[in-house]
């Protein structure tokens, strides 16, 4: 944690330094000083790895000895800054993030990372194809439209080549294109076989490679993962039977492994995990069962409700009240009343919208619809958890969607009531109502499901894709800090963008004001904001040629470098939403009902049945081994929950939300007995050599665990 | 061949008709009478049909349904055309590419577009919530950005929505956030919300909705079509086993039925064929031999050539010269020696052009250096053709590209001779000599090869796109012609682009070019270039506001529509590249070795080895059964082939191109049993059936073929 907030604070002191976001300007004293801080925190978790890693581990571990040369680095010039007062060009800085990207926290940026770095080399060979026809059409360009000097985009090579990399990325099409064509028509066909072959064709090539790569990346980590979590269990089985009854794990050396692998696990989440493997019933836990530790492990543990309502236990009248609020939150007619109501508000925001066409102003804005369609749908809110009961309702995504919508929507009500100005967009977010008429189609739902699945992966891929964006603001801040203004770059092509004059047209004066001065470096979010600019592509090249006329022509290079490296980010963006959806689409149409049914679909659920003799049991087995601890009120809390519903058996459900790897398993159900079989063929001689190797010694009790299974157990992490 | 005539001929029209290209103008009387013509012409193959068909199911074929009512309406017009000698407003002129799809050629396209209605329904409805949220963020962006009067994008509701689908397209990225960015900063975040959902999510989601649906239409076409193939064979052997013999097809009835299947195949070529088939040797073909027959019926078949080289009959001095020549060209050192020459070639040619910094002219443009390396190429070309044989030399598609270049190469040489301006371009093709470079490395020899084999589907995916091409530019034409010209749409907020000024700066004047007013509808070219550049969809919005300008604001509805349909056909096509590569990866995957040797891969290779006995009973055998064809000569060519070389046994080569069917069959190895599988449990009665059937009635002569086999027969065809 400490790790995290010193790379943020890191990271945020770019915020402070020299082109720095006005209202957050610092002395230089002051952020050298604070930079200082932060590098020698990292410096001591660095020390502090070191002790714990030793020094040859820590020698070859090539991250860290990166991270600490960037320190040594940062240091030298943080103290520079400080000696002289003044910041020089500290490009450098451009590699901060690497402090971020190394703590704990941040698992999934590092493994994007490194599916970026694996997909590279396909990725430049086809990057190479691409050029390389890019400098052929430019040397035909250059010999076919040089002669025409009303064409300033083909009038030297190295026009040609800028003009063709631009051309690549669509901005400039029909203008480069134009003074050629004008000359000449059929002029154009040698602009329309360039975008087929580049465009079309290799830029699709390089979706293909990348999308491959990462699919087969996707496959190898998924079964790689599995064989050490194979091994890892195989491992734990072998080390935790003991001599004397070597077919099984009893419950007392489960528990071992589980006060040890999740110390805060209650002593009921234990027994009742135990029991989840244990599906035979026998008294000791095969390795069959034992296979399934990693699907059951991470089950959240609950009571079933005896009764189906949470009303359940109240008097008889208000019970009926209740239950008949139930009934017609679930009935069909409800939903689809609903859903009417929310088509007719669309409807009329649009048209009260169509009929403002004037243009909105605040404050005439509490129209009697607005209040009217809110009331509704707040009465729907309010009938709907008292129907379905707080957990219920709250359980499900959709209801929480409508939740929290509703209650923006008052929000803004009272925003507008107040006047209080800067939540005014507030108001402005009702039409996200709407959303709720995607629920009805199949489709959607699985769409919107799975976007909602998606959501954690897209933003540790933001959070890479933020982190080059970083890297790239730095040393665009470094080299371009406030070199384009109003009406600067008047030698360049592009001035235009650039200008801000009043122009007087009869008797008024108007601002004509080209804009694009505003996408410029002079901080960091202006870096960012201009960088997002550049990552969609579209008229970029008026920032590069306005920021190239200021400086030198090399700056193109910084421009074209980052075009290049946001194309693989987003070809892997791209390819990952495509693997994802493809994938869902390909596993729904392999198990047609699970997602018919929207409710059971996000979870796995697995049952126990607990007998009050087996609680009893198993509460004298824990006094015993290990009388001191306090988890054991859980069980005994199990015993009082029987008592009082007068049952001898509760049943537990254990569910947990399904994960990718989930539905890999479903997926690869043919190759992964396939991987199985060749793991075990390989791994033969192991578990006897194990076995043996248990009976020589005697078997260790599991409280103080045994070093392998420490590492079987972080084996899965470490492919992470 | 008549059909596809009168199809591009009714197409090639609308470059005549009114708002014609100018150097092709005809009178109205004259294209009227060629459209009259040539729909005369289309009534007389549909009458053909008609009688052909049977009047029922002439009537229950949907395509040739609407075919007629075109024809009647397009007939209808055409006489109007005629009487009123002007044309009218004929939108339904659209519709003529139906002609040209539905005659015989253009199955690809048919199949194109039945792919691209299949992927319709899940297309739409991600489209459907594209627009849903483009609807919300159009009431937000409203809202939020119309107080603001320095903002034109969102004054009104439409502006807003017509903004959003502009910035859908990224077209007027930084520009549409202008105005708002620099009133209040944080306004930049309303934009990067919506492109992050529209652009990067549900437009890829979009691509993996096609590419999923065009995957699952791939393998289940694949599957139909082999079960088809399976159950033709099926039906063909059952219908040629005579009672004698009901376990194999003879030789003879074998035959028949090639006789029948392939009129005009030689005598030696069917005899071949059922060698191929008749791998166990026995005297018959057994049903799982039969089952090989797609496979082997389209080989071409030709006498492996006794020695390894061409020149193994040369005398022996002129023998030693070309084996060494031979060596030469094989060796590795020869062909690395080359690809330093290319790669010398292609850093001179770049050196070159930098130093012509100054502009290009044709007249000083035979450096030594052209000639030198000309002469090197040629010498080479020569020195293979020798080494290898002109018959292996042309099987190598490099070798061709090779060959094509270094002709064109001097080709140019002696246009630049003899001062033949318009050919000077081919000179400038010579850089394409770099091209060889990439055969260095396997993968982009796979990616080149694959781009091969791709290009007849790119091609019909191409001609499909020209297909919705010509149907909107016949509708632009009928409503846009010519109301863009220089200095018009002073309006819109576009107008600079159609600006065409002198400018006098100081003492020079200047022209200022908007150039704009090109990218018109005036006649079927230039539209065909506009609707090009709208595809490219950079800067389309200019092109859809300066015509918006000059007529009313529905004219957008015609071009959004167009954006939406290149959408999918554009989508379609990169689901279809994105397939074909991913195929070809994991295929080159699976099998490592076929791919390695670049010589063999594109071929299936079967050998039959034909003695002289057999030859002679074949021969015996046709005399009998059909004494008088002149395809015996092919067989007794065989049998004096044999007399001149000396030996009893001649080897033949049947060779043909893989075909992606050939691909899927590997790649669908597990699945195919599967379906067999499931097939013959279907079908498990019905051979049985047939079996019956034919031992009751006696068994056909195979020479007047039975009608079921001509259904098996065209079984496939009718999946295309």
């Amino acid at each position: 944690m400490m790790e995290l907030l010193t790379g943020l604070l890191l990271m945020m002191l770019s915020l402070c330094e020299a082109p720095a976001v006005p209202s957050l300007r610092l002395d230089v004293y002051v952020h050298a000083t604070l930079e200082l801080l932060a590098l020698v925190m990292v410096a001591f978790e660095l020390c502090m790895k070191l002790r714990w890693l030793g020094f040859h581990t820590f020698i070859r571990h090539k991250r860290t000895m990166v991270k600490t040369c960037v320190l040594l680095l940062q240091f030298v010039e943080a103290i520079v800054v400080l000696i002289r007062q003044t910041s020089h060009v500290r490009v450098t800085r451009a590699l901060r993030p690497i402090f971020l990207v190394d703590c704990r926290y941040c698992g999934a940026v590092r493994r994007n990372l490194r599916q970026i770095f694996q997909s590279l080399p396909p990725f430049i060979d086809i990057l190479l194809l691409l050029l390389f026809f890019m400098v052929i059409f430019a040397i035909l360009g250059f010999c076919l439209f040089s002669p025409n000097t009303a064409d300033p985009y083909f009038n030297t090579l190295e026009n040609s080549l800028v003009s063709l990399f631009v051309l690549l990325t669509t901005a400039n099409f029909p203008d480069v294109m134009m003074p050629a064509y004008s000359k000449n028509r059929w002029s154009c066909i040698f602009f329309i076989v360039y975008l087929s072959i580049e465009l079309y064709f290799i830029m699709n090539l390089l979706l293909a490679v990348v999308f491959d790569t990462f699919n087969d990346v996707e496959k190898m980590k998924f079964k790689s993962l599995l064989l050490h979590k194979r091994s890892a269990i195989d491992h734990a089985f072998q080390l935790l039977v003991s001599r004397q009854r070597p077919m099984g794990v009893s419950l007392k050396q489960f528990d071992g492994l589980m006060r040890f692998y999740r110390p805060r696990m209650s002593a009921r989440d234990r027994f009742l995990t135990y029991k989840a493997l244990n599906t035979s019933g026998a008294p000791m836990l095969s390795l069959q069962d034992f296979y399934k530790f990693y699907e059951v492990t991470g089950l959240k543990w609950k009571a079933r409700r005896s009764g189906e309502h949470w009303f359940d236990d109240l008097p008889h009248t208000t019970f009926l009240i209740f239950k008949g609020i139930n009934l017609l939150v679930k009935s069909k007619a409800f939903q689809y009343t609903m859903y009417v109501v929310v088509a007719i508000n669309g409807v009329w925001i649009l048209v009260e919208m169509y009929k403002l066409n004037s243009g909105f102003s605040w404050s005439r804005f509490v129209p009697w619809s607005y209040i009217v369609f809110l009331t509704i749908y707040g009465v729907e809110v309010l009938l709907k958890i008292t129907g379905l009961g707080p957990m219920a309702y709250f359980s499900s995504g959709w209801n929480l969607f409508d939740f929290s919508v509703t209650v923006f929507a008052f929000l803004g009500l009272i925003a507008l009531a107040f006047d209080m100005e800067p939540f005014y967009f507030i108001v402005v977010l009702r039409p996200l109502q709407l959303l709720r008429l995607f629920k009805i189609k199949l489709r959607y739902r699985n769409v919107l499901d799975t976007m909602f699945e998606l959501f954690p992966r897209m933003a540790s891929l933001g959070l890479t894709l933020i982190i080059f964006y970083y890297s790239f603001a730095i040393v665009g801040m470094e080299f371009f800090a406030d070199v384009v203004y109003p009406n600067c770059c008047n030698t360049s092509t592009v001035a235009d963008s650039y200008r801000q004059i009043n122009v007087t047209c009869g008797n008024k004066t108007v601002l004509e004001d080209g804009y694009y001065y505003l996408n410029n470096f002079n901080n960091i979010l202006s870096s960012f904001v201009t960088l997002f600019e550049l990552t969609v592509v579209n008229n970029w090249y008026i920032t590069m040629e306005g920021v190239t006329s200021m400086t030198s022509h090399w700056s193109r290079l910084y421009f074209m470098t980052f075009y290049i490296v946001t194309m693989v980010v987003m070809t892997i963006i791209v390819a990952f939403i495509l693997d994802a959806f493809v994938f869902r689409m390909n596993y729904s149409r392999k198990n047609r009902e699970p997602l018919e049914n929207p409710e059971d679909e996000n979870g796995i659920v697995f049952e126990v049945e607990v007998s009050r003799d087996e609680a009893l049991a198993t509460l004298e087995l824990y006094k015993q081994t290990c009388p001191g601890l306090s988890s054991l009120s859980s069980l005994q809390g199990v015993l009082q929950a029987m008592d009082r519903s007068g049952h001898s058996s509760l049943v537990y459900l254990g569910r947990r939300s399904r994960t990718k790897s989930d539905l890999s398993m479903k997926m690869y159900e043919e190759e992964m007995q396939e991987w199985y079989a060749e793991y075990s063929r390989e791994n033969l001689p192991q578990p006897n050599q194990s076995v043996k190797r248990d009976l020589d010694s005697p078997v260790p009790d599991p409280a103080p665990f045994p070093e392998p299974q420490l590492n079987s157990q972080t084996g899965p992490h470490s492919i992470n």
